[in-house]
Formats: structure tokens, sequence, C-alpha cells
């Protein structure tokens, strides 16, 4: 990773081989990044996407070999327990240009990646609600 | 729905069971935003998506009951006739993981929704086009 | 095109039959825009998308005549020998509501595409990598 922080912004270069979401959680943690938006366009490969069904509270989980182009890849990061907590969704689009989607939890650089952190001053601590069966931003 | 306004972004978490565009509205009504970009990822269902076909000037909506994971849902509040106006797109990730978009009409936050509003010091009006056949931004 | 500058940010609006990414290259060099982030909705026709295989270093092309919703188109704008450098992916939502995606070559509005600039006060150059076959940012 290279990146460059320009005030309440952040422009981060993600190398091949590089996994997303530690890579920006590691960047967080040099910059001191509590809050931020994240906006990333790129390619990334083995990618693991889940999907919430919100009525049994269930997880479903698959991987996605191939390289995709990310269409983007957008989320947020907050806190959760004084540490760094990066929420991202992921569209991406395939060989054939057909198109998945969900919530990314993993995936690896494939050429690169390229995101904007949009950092807001402030902080917001997440908490896990069995209400809804998801960690969630909490306010109070 | 919990937010909280850091400056010029708000961070909101809408809650199960909320319409997404008629909770957005409220909150720009309560903090007087009149314009910005916004940006969220979470869960949706019963969302209904419109197509809208340039040549025939005519909209094709569908209803998706079952829950998706928005990847993400973008795009802008402006006015029209002195009231909020939001205007948004859909990327969407179902349970299979295929993806399907388009402009969003209305849905109901399944899990939680996750927005960012960016707001922009300003306003831009709206004005219908008959030529278009869309209520198209207005900078005049 | 009409567009409006607010401080950092632009909003813009294109109009249909202008191509996306030299109107907003233009926009970029007439408001002397070096480094920005984008998010764009509306709808395009024509759009060429590509297929990077990181492996290969081939890319791969594929021109859809038909309108599509933009949901969203989202990238960067740098720089690369002193030139804007316009670098956008799409995910598109097609009249059945699937969904493509990919790097966005090139695309005609269809009907309007309402785009917010947010501009970074910096500056980030481009250089090409033999290694990864692409204009990477680079921040040496």
């Amino acid at each position: 990773m290279q990146y460059q922080r320009f005030g309440n912004k952040v422009v981060a270069r993600l190398d091949k081989g590089e996994e997303v979401l530690e890579t920006i959680k590691s960047l967080c943690q040099k910059e001191n990044i509590k809050l931020a938006s994240v906006l990333g366009i790129g390619a990334v490969k083995n990618t693991e996407l889940r999907y919430f069904n919100p009525e049994t509270k269930q997880y479903h989980d698959q991987i996605f070999e191939n390289s995709y182009e990310a269409a983007p890849i957008s989320g947020n990061i907050s806190r959760m327990n004084q540490e760094v907590y990066l929420h991202l969704h992921a569209s991406l689009g395939g060989a054939d240009f057909g198109s998945i989607a969900g919530h990314l939890k993993s995936a690896v650089v494939s050429a690169t990646l390229e995101c904007v952190l949009d950092i807001i001053e402030g902080g917001v601590e997440r908490e896990f609600s069995g209400e809804v069966g998801l960690n969630l931003l909490n306010f109070k």
C-alpha cells in the first residue's frame, strides 16, 4: 500500500496480494482514523462475500476466486471496543461483465485498488444487537 | 433511526421496518439539509426498483420482496418546489450473490442501513423537463 | 452539461448525448481539478465496459447499446503527464434490473447523469507499471 493524507481525505493505493480489510484497517490505525466513509475501485480476487438472512439471523458465505472489477467497494469505518471496525459492501463485475454483490468479508487485490477515505471528525461506537443479529452503529 | 451530525457530515442508522426514502427525507427536514450526496450500505427488502426508458419516457417498476445487501445505495439530495427531493439508485446483492440495480423507488430496511450524508453548502432546484421526461437538476 | 461549484464540491448534470468521460474531463480542466472522488447516478447507453485480466494483463471490452441505470458510476480524478486522468467504474442496471459492472471505458448519457465531485486539495500523479500492466497512482 501507498497512501497520502490531504486534510480529512486519504487517497490510498492497495497493491496486488494485499488483503483489502486488513490493509485499510492498518491504514486507519496508523492515521488514527475513528470515523470515515470509504469508496474504492479496482480489482480483487479470492473474494469472500456474505449474505445475511435477517429472518434466521444466519450468514451464508461464498468465495469467488476469479478477479472481479470493484464497482465499487463502499462502506464506513467506525469503532467497536476501541478497535477499528470496517464495514464494507462490494459490487463486482466479472469477466463476462455479470455482477455479484454482498457484504465484503475478505478479498485480495488482484491488480490495484484505489480508495478514498473521507474522514469525519468524531466517533461512533458499535454494539451487538441480539434483536437484529448484527453489530450496529450506536449513537448513545 | 438514530443519527449524529458532525459538521457537514451526518452518519445515520436506519432501522428494521423503516422505509428508506421517507426516513432520509425526514432527517433532511430536521437538519435543514438542502444539498448533499448520500452513500449507504446495509440490507433492504420489499424494494421497488424503477427502470426508465429514455426513448418512450416510460417507467417500468418491479418489487423485490426478499432481503438484499445494498452495495451501495447512492445518490443525492436537492430541492424541488422548496421540498426535499431525494434521488437514489441501488445496487443490490441477493441470497445467491446475484446483483440487481436500478432507480430506488422505495425499500424497507430489513436489518440495518448505514448512511453517510455529505452536506454541500448551497442549493440546487429541480425542474421537470418535458424533453427528457424527468425532474432534472437545474442550475439557473 | 450544467454544473455549479460549491467550495470543494461540484454538482454536475450531464445531458443526453454527452460522453461521460470527456464531459467530466472538460469540467476538471475548466475548474482546474487535480484530485477528486466522483460519484454519479443517472442513465447511460452505448456503454463500453472493460474487464482486465491481471494474469494475462490483457483487456476484454464489450459495448452495451441499451440504456442502463447507473448505480453508481464511481471513481477518481488524478493526473498523468500533467493531464486530467479519470478512472471510473460502473454498476449498471438494465431493463430487467439485471446488473452488469466493470471499468468504464466510455458511455453516452441517455437521460441525465448527476455527478458529485469531491475535490481534494493536493495532487497525485499516475505512472505505468509494467509489473501490473496498468497506470497506477504514484505517491512518490
